[in-house]
């Protein structure tokens, strides 16, 4: 027999902790929520080899901080990016983005030296920092180098702990970015190579992740909003002997127009890439606030387990 | 100048209220639902007169006590409402709505007797049970009967502290539901009156919430999805001097379509049904998820304010 | 065995109706509509009864000879729409639209009296024409009048034969509006009864679509956009021993978001509203591109097969 | 004063250039439909460079010969896209993709040998005959090499002349591919590095674009379906003095997400990368069937008037 709809509960005071379980009786996006803190939950309990994906804006929009403390608190064992998140990672080290209007006149904007993205600006000043940066610390170098160990490189020289290159360098978190060239990184590179040498290795980049995903007895993936991270992550498990037994996508995508962002996790079943046992489930919407919700309920709940269980712990100190 | 991005910090054991404050500084969604919330504790303290509309399969989907609760707190004078969603909040009066799969074979849950809305199911027995109140409960009158006076007269009758239509009797919210024949409610009416007297007049409908919108002197709205109950409520105010002041907009729909629903709360200025001045937003998601986060974090800001402000208080005990 | 995609070769000079076969052998988007062409072909054919409901603007956009003509053509037998519908095709009687842009300024338009639907503006010339005629022609009388009643009646009054209401009258079409007091139309009714008799019977209005739900031996339908008028269209089969056997949906709504207007069709079946033997598709998309595809493509093929068929006729003289 | 909408007028043998003249007076997707087309005829004359971007599952859906077709009609300079379309691009030289169901159990195609893409199928012995295909015609060589000129060699041992890399290869056009690795060319070159020399130059692909946006006096750009693709191809221009003049961008996404793909091309703008004084377009929805509208309706202008023009020849036998 089918559960019953438990009609949500909702008070002045709650955590975000005990709202998503209100979630859990609901139907739609609510309950895709509480079961994706369900899954996320096992993922980052003993056992699994976590895979994290980011595509779009998300360091502009202010995530910046959500991924590294993933990382600093051992969440995140690979973490597959856009070049973009990495360029914008980086520009924080030296100043924050600015909150801007979707509605500005983009002409005017250009001539005040303002990139937009959405409601995010960036300022030309901010670049031009960015470029100064990255000509004093991408290396020189004859023989070729691997996305991963180039990102290594930079996260290195970052001094700010914040930072997700920063924290993945510290944590020793490998960072797969397989269209680095597709990013001021990138042009950055082209512009250091005019001068200096230095070699992308694409395909050591993928033997490299593979090599994980061979060794890797249980996996599980996050994946945020689709695009080459999340096909890359996917597909590296297409040569070996395993799947992904865990999986929660957040994207506002649909699977009805085809493409691969918005496809089901379920299709990735009919791949191979993602196990016909898994657990997994789409979460539509926006990311900037889907991903809080679902980060603050996880933590909250294993800071809960770790100390002994019971009832949840609203009044739980931070425990960073 | 503008304000800086400010990277969200997510930590266990957080309260919603914490979680959306930490949403202010961001880009994208997160930056609209902090500025909804804003817009909302500012529509519940004194001096507005507060309209909700709500569309789509809300009450199904676990969403019909965060209404009954804004209802009894006084937070809600006029509620304008497809009929399904009052057909749903009779049906929960008699048992829950079941937790279904959005991928069963529907000609199955036919033969099973399970009317399915997306992960949802209701039982044929649920609406016989529903069919047999309507019977007990419609009038049997000579005299034309308005909507909401009907709706006052449905909800006398029913036993329930958590039903919308209960908590709108009790408090004396007129409910708006200017498509009521397309409802259950519009059917079992039209069997009713196969061998007794009823008779709608939606004119009479239209004249009591104009009347209202007359005398309101500040109006803010909130519009959960769109439909019609969105555009009665805005409409209204065309025959009125006066505009919204404040609007928050629910919506899955995007305004590229042209459509209502999706339509930009910018676009009833042109209208004037929105001030020029006023202070609007729209949070695109689905509301199983942003309603909840936002009633739970003004809640929360309300209690605080009452108590003398300070910070916010995690582990404060539910008010109700 | 599955069928072979079939890539697409596209021609300069090519006919609608070539296209839209070339698309039968695609995928996603493509192939729906090449599906809904030959559903809407069967439909048009002799046998079905013919329901067509409308919601959004499309009036506004420019789809309103579209309508006008599938009904003389004698494809409709019963439409159901939004009221907003019926208001600008009156208003068009007087005047077209306006061309606008979807990034003016509102506060601005207000000013100059423009009111916009996203790229489309009407000035309030236009609506004080619109209230004249109306004041003209809404009837004064004592008994009720139910909605398709007081339709014809002012269809009657329409001196225009791309009119939708016009046609309607004139082809004996009866046009249902279960939300008509939410609409510019409800508002002059509403005014018209400050000085006038004038009484609008709701119930009586669901008694006609259920007779003719009841006389239909054979239902299709077409469903462009959601809302009230997709519900009340297709939930008066519910008391009926019938259900729709053909049925065309198109929308910008997505199943995911869990609401009446992007539900599938298949869910429908599990309440009994379309047969289980029924062929459907929803073709996701803009209704200003995808309809006159579909009705183009579609007319093309009913003028063909009446020839006698043969290859298509791409020279083909306009029927009407 | 503004123009007026123009009701579409739709009859039965209309061509599809004849369909989007009458879009031309209308709102919403329509109207920017046949805007797109007036920029991509404008595209297709004399004087630009003509960039086409390539993303989703274009050529599984069917949309693959449109495209060879472009780039044999000279209307294609450069092409960039992800790796899948050139996967799917080989796939079908030696096979068709199938036709399958969005709601097949996706454990029992793995069963089967079947991988989905939506409603589109593929089979192992597919992915066995790429394969062998791949691992023939790979490159065995000591010097890195760019995706450009690995693309060229692959295209050119392909004997189908409605292949996308064949016809790129003829044609001399050079096909980008910065996130080559992310695809199944990608894990063949990982296997076939296992034994073989083979080894990538991304930032040797990055100089050859830029090279070529530098010698562009005028640039004109369509975008299909946003992704890496889409931003590789306008970021190359923030490092030369140009900017694109005209651009078209057909996607699913929607701006409010604040993510790259459903970026309006105004917003490129305030980067430098599309001129203020460019003319762009975006139309919403599903490429499977806006791509065939575009590109039919300017195919067929294009060859009136190379006709001599005069009005739109419907029955104009095929150019190829």
């Amino acid at each position: 027999m089918a559960d019953a709809v438990r009609q949500m509960d909702i008070r002045p005071g709650m955590s975000v902790e005990a709202l998503v379980e209100e979630m859990r009786g609901c139907g739609f996006g609510a309950r895709r929520l509480a079961q994706a803190v369900d899954i996320y939950e096992e993922m980052l309990s003993d056992g699994y080899t976590k895979f994290l994906t980011l595509s779009g804006a998300l360091v502009p929009a202010g995530m910046r901080e959500i991924v590294s403390e993933l990382i600093r608190r051992e969440h995140v064992d690979v973490l597959v990016t856009t070049g973009a998140n990495l360029v914008h990672d980086i520009i924080e080290t030296v100043g924050p983005h600015l909150l801007g209007s979707p509605e500005a006149e983009d002409g005017c904007l250009r001539e005040e030296g303002l990139s937009r993205i959405y409601d995010v600006y960036i300022s030309d000043d901010q670049f031009i920092n960015f470029e100064e940066i990255m000509q004093t610390i991408l290396p020189d170098r004859e023989e070729p180098i691997s996305g991963p160990d180039l990102l290594r490189c930079l996260g290195s020289t970052i001094d700010d702990k914040r930072s997700i290159l920063r924290s993945s360098y510290d944590m020793g978190v490998p960072i797969f970015c397989p269209a680095l060239a597709d990013s001021m990184i990138g042009l950055q590179a082209w512009l250091h190579r005019q001068t200096k040498k230095l070699r992308l290795d694409p395909l050591a980049e993928l033997n490299e992740l593979i090599d994980i995903c061979y060794e890797s007895e249980r996996s599980g993936i996050m994946i945020l909003g689709g695009g080459v991270p999340k096909n890359f992550c996917l597909q590296a498990m297409l040569v070996t002997p395993r799947s992904y037994e865990l999986a929660i996508q957040l994207t506002t995508d649909h699977p009805e127009a085809g493409g691969l962002s918005g496809a089901t996790l379920s299709e990735a079943v009919s791949w191979g890439k993602i196990a016909p046992s898994a657990r997994f489930v789409t979460v539509y919407g926006d990311a900037t606030i889907n991903l809080p919700l679902l980060v603050s309920a996880t933590l909250s709940r294993l800071a809960n387990s770790n100390h002994g269980g019971g009832p949840a712990n609203n009044c739980g100190e931070a425990v960073r």
